[in-house]
């Protein structure tokens, strides 16, 4: 089967390789039908990710129809159609009884990184009844590859995570991908302002299409004040973090109420400077999060009702033996003004 | 009448003063009975609180009488025995609706520091309805001199932000007053651990009578160490941060388990390193908070059931009159063993 | 000044009254400018509310111009715009202090029940700070109208309580206003499904356009079953019982699904059978509340960002020499078609 | 192997029955060291639990040694020491996900009621990885036995459905087993007041020992009046109610206050009057819960630190061969005082 290998630090290919197969009674072996690149694949393309060995099929995400099931396999048959978690939760560790799939002591994130993922015809899935997810009859396939990571990642750690509330203030820092999935999600709660801050007017223009209520360019670096001006001096309730640099942290730091939330979503590199020398009597939350897609089945029942527009963050659509174009596509975001590629196996 | 002076940053004085009187509708002036010094206070003496201007009665914790009421004031009426809260919540702004008192537009910890304090034979209370509580008859005034500041400060900032739940683990670092409050309020909520560390001996000695499961000594520098093996190298649930330097909230991300909280309570004074390069992912919470002492009146119960022996907190005695050696006894901790001294007006 | 005055079960009449005055340091005199009729205004006409002595000024909801205001009050002055509770709160009892104001030991739903109400020219606020609200400049003062009761009731003792949530199944039993209020601010929460049940067509279909997204006309007997149809036999997650009448709470206890809340709304006037025998294994919850208004500020947010359409409960227009034919058209509500009433004084 | 029979209404017998054989991959096979009678069982051989087939081995709790496990079970081996849950989850339908294991749609509770259940040498149970729990070395089993039921029912369905709260008041409406379990766990909690209602003084003293602040013999009708008086006139915050008929039902909405919950525990079998013309306006929650055990991994910490003596809940023991001796003993508690009888298998 065609597959795109991780092949070391600034290296990938779309080779050919064996269709996996089962190797536990809990596996299922998946046949892709769409999947995605996730800004991630970039991190582990710059040798970001030590986890993701040499030799590595790339993906995390994706829709499917189910090919085999192993025998302790109860919910799933060949030919259910699927949706993949970019997160294999066991089901039965202390975490996953929790609902804290991504610390599964034997799961996690592992797809893509230290097992072969889903940018391949084929994918085996470990853990595949606590893993996958039935799709309803009749679903827009190509929206709900949105919730194998990149919409639960925006509502999890952004908005469920910074708390929300209807009637509140939200600012989300960073408007790539997972800030608009942050936007697109926030709204579910109603929040009476939604303030976007991005360096890119095209996606700050593309998040005014998708409800922000203000947004700002942070570029001439006077975004808090202008977030203050936005809120009456008072600071926002909640201020997610979807960039990932310390200067954005900071950034929250100057624009969080007191009483108010921090999420961050972002993945960071190096340690960031908290004013606890300020913050320390404001009565403020700080979060993070590595998605735990325990939230799958609640966004299905969203996207299904057409609660949330998903597909409008898809802008271009490539087949997989042209995923080396997409990947060019999609790393080259602020030219393309690409958001989700998706990719047809 | 007497009153304990800030003469400026390293100055103080027992001195004689006129009488307070009321300002306001909302006001009372309350005749102390007993008061006691807080380590803010000894912050204050060194100059870190510029809110605090030179000739300002210090104090912001006791009991008392009621001497005089405003016409707005309904709860309260002369005679009166009463326990004064740390901040003063005008009970009817944003924030006091929301029970963040010490926000409170117009009050908040003003007691002893932008207004005269406690620490003196009356004291002026703004908003009396809503920042004084009434004394049940027959109550221990000495123990309840402990709800005005301490043991709010430990429950709602260290137990209620750190999430303390049935069987699970608990650090605390910093076994002074402060963290010793957090022991003794983290048990109602039935932790399985709750591991003191400390560099004091006598302290870490005292927080075991208190009830604390294991004790750390961390002038060796392998606390942490210690924490992941006591806990099975998982780390805690909730760490409590009761000291404010950077090296002590260090330590405490080094042991906070992935789905765990950090719940600060230090006074910081400069910004500490916040370790996201390693925290995006633990699914962790860090929280801070000036005290809002909110939490009261259910104190005020589990003092009354006898929950709670808030009174072991209590190892001086002094007189008004005696105030400067109260200070004394009470800055030289480590050789006096002090924890709060109780001071009789 | 003019007051719509109740003489007894069955009297009411349009009478020439003194204006009212400051009776308390706490208290302030509003000019009413618009207020409205409420259910419970029939209820005591019919007698049903034996709290509410012949000769006081009906009403409980309204607008209106600070006239003047007593020595405490601290946060009103003459000619402020204010929005009125329904509900008086002191905000100094234990009550008051829990956001409980329904149950405020001095205050409560007394506003044209056990004291003089709004259907007036003048009405005096007891406890103004705290039951009182400022309209920000712009407001659309009739829209606002809707958060002196119905709005609120709808979403704290229905959408709160009833634990309404992203992407899940609601059932509204009742369209009247209430009913209709509870619709418009269950979207607040963006459940996937909210299904109005009603006797009455021309109020189903209201509540279409409102956002309900599906209707049942529960006459022919078959509404349980037409419900568990809608939701794939599971029954709903929550359960918003809207009347007051034994039928209704029957209904809501069979389309519960396991794990779900009845919120109950309806005012009523006999016991109801709750069959445990059925549902003590049920996981589900069941909730009653006077409403406490404490959603006030944070609805006011909702209607100025226009994430709420408050105006569209709307019907008819008086003024208040006229308010004896409003309530003609409110009482007559399924001919006359009226949803909620505005008065103008 | 020698099993206790339901052999239809009023029968039982101890019988020779072949060991149970693995049927699925997920399933465990365990042979039983240590178990018990439910009042649960009483009903079944009443004829209440019409799920329950003649031939049925009876008992749903106890703790013992792993014999054999199929392919799909990843979490336990032969000779591993096991705490059986008296509920089967499949760790993978939505209410599994949810925590809601009671209403697993393969499983809940179906252990010696649709399947041969504990009280045997040998039982099979399905879905071993997320229904059976480690036990760990050391730990005294006894004492464990209460977790496979009675304690997790007593903190699900009485203490966490009903919010016991720091500081709070709790009346507990039935000092059997179940009572008392849930009066043992409520001090978790520690609230300021738990009141123990019952007819029979000798269960009365039993509740005084294990912590209760006052008693009430409900056997003069006057109970509510007691309880009223022991609150100030104010009524419980918590009310539990441990029986399951109607009176005791109605005394719980006799004595809840203001803003209580009352949390049912018992099992009923006819329905009760709900006075909604009375709470309608009262701000109560009313709670039904079959028990999950999701609670069994947290109750295993507070056996395991001491915070718990579950031990003291069993008064007789017994041999295997002893069984019908126990459940004689068991079934007259009133003369034999019994609470929970071991039986050693």
């Amino acid at each position: 089967m065609q597959a795109l290998i991780y092949n070391g630090p600034g290296k990938k290919n779309l080779e050919d390789r064996p269709k996996p197969t089962l190797q536990a009674p809990t596996d299922a072996v998946v046949r892709i039908t769409k999947t995605t690149i996730c800004g991630t694949d970039l991190h582990i393309l710059k040798g970001d990710v030590p986890t993701c060995a040499a030799g590595t099929v790339l993906g995390h995400e994706g829709v499917g129809i189910v090919d085999a099931v192993g025998a302790g396999v109860t919910t799933f048959k060949p030919g259910d159609r699927v949706l993949i978690s970019c997160i294999s939760a066991c089901g039965r560790c202390d975490y996953c009884r929790k609902g804290m799939y991504s610390h599964c002591t034997t799961g996690g994130w592992i797809l893509g990184n230290r097992i072969d993922g889903t940018q391949a015809e084929f994918v085996r899935i470990p853990y595949a009844d606590t893993s996958l997810y039935p799709i309803p009859a009749g679903a827009d396939e190509e929206a709900l590859v949105m919730l194998s990571d990149i919409l639960p990642t925006g509502f999890e750690c952004g908005v469920l995570n910074g708390k929300v509330q209807v009637g509140g203030s939200v600012a989300i820092v960073g408007s790539g991908p997972i800030g608009l999935a942050a936007l697109l999600t926030a709204q579910f709660h109603s929040p009476s302002q939604i303030i976007m801050i991005d360096l890119d007017n095209n996606r700050l223009a593309v998040s005014q299409r998708f409800g922000a209520t203000e947004i700002v360019n942070s570029s001439d670096g006077k975004a808090a004040e202008r977030v203050m001006a936005l809120t009456g001096g008072r600071g926002v309730d909640t201020a997610i973090e979807a960039v990932g640099i310390p200067a954005t942290f900071e950034l929250c730091q100057d624009i969080v109420a007191p009483g108010g939330t921090i999420a961050n979503v972002g993945v960071h590199g190096v340690k960031v400077d908290l004013h606890l020398e300020r913050l320390w009597s404001h009565n403020v939350t700080i979060t993070t999060r590595l998605v735990d897609t325990v939230t799958i089945p609640m966004l299905l029942k969203t996207v299904q009702s057409k609660r949330i527009d998903a597909g409008q963050l898809i802008t271009h659509r490539f087949r997989l033996d042209q995923i080396l174009q997409a990947y060019e596509t999609f790393g080259k975001a602020s030219s393309t003004k690409a958001l989700k590629v998706m990719i047809e196996a």
